[in-house]
């Protein structure tokens, strides 16, 4: 297997055909991974969740990570990491027609609303489900391809 | 959809079978995210890369956090999240034993050696391909499970 670099625009191109992907936000010195549904559109990645610890962790520091990829076997595969800033959209006059496209937006893919906004048990207690609708602005974008070797081409 | 947690002994039977997950270190306020294939055993993930922005990262700041999951659909899925410590075990005396367990640990699944260990091209020049074999001691474990409405029981 030979691994190879994406271009900025490969990258791209393959993180329009991803939904599902895992978000990384850091408190202090220590990282913390969900996985996240999100649509890409523009500059963006547009999700929600419910308040909890990631959310509230990006509140105090924008600064997150997302890895999403295609993995049809240790041998090939392609993955786009995100270096990103998190962007909440509050219930506000200002923010209501960027949350309305961000409705839409999930609204297009099956059973949007979950897992961020399914009944949560936690603790045997349901959590609020209040969606935080929030946007990753894309600030870096890199790619990597794994190629397996019958496939390789001088 | 149900969202539920799991309890420790449930997550540590999950993580014994898997291998593929996704590690995230954090430089300052940044974290970082990257695939990585380990082997659990007791309280530690076994794993080795080749020395790259993740390990630099690690070694600077050893907290890491790792999520494992399998996804059957978006509402059928078991995830586990893992806050753990970095631990390097250099080719020194002291640490022989263990690199020698990790060896044949990794060996057991196919193919162990990628993409860690594959040919990496990165800017045209190939990158060294010394391996380094480290751990993941497991500080905190906890664990979700989705389970569709149609398997619910009361």
């Amino acid at each position: 297997m030979l691994i190879r670099e994406l271009s900025e625009n490969e990258s791209l191109t393959l993180l329009t055909g991803l939904r599902l992907g895992r978000l990384a936000c850091a408190k202090g010195a220590q990282p913390y991974i969900t996985p996240f549904y999100f649509v890409p559109s523009s500059n963006y990645l547009y999700s929600f969740g419910t308040v909890g610890q990631r959310i509230e962790w990006m509140r105090e520091n924008p600064l997150v990570c997302v890895e999403a990829d295609r993995i049809v076997s240790p041998q090939e595969w392609m993955s786009v990491i995100i270096l990103g800033h998190f962007e909440e959209m509050p219930d506000t006059e200002e923010w209501r027609q960027q949350r309305a496209m961000t409705h839409e937006l999930l609204q297009g893919r099956p059973m949007w609303w979950e897992p961020g906004y399914a009944k949560t048990i936690v603790h045997g207690t349901e959590r609020p489900m209040d969606p935080i609708y929030f946007r990753i602005q894309i600030a870096e974008i890199t790619g990597r391809r794994g190629i397996p070797d019958s496939a390789e081409v001088t």
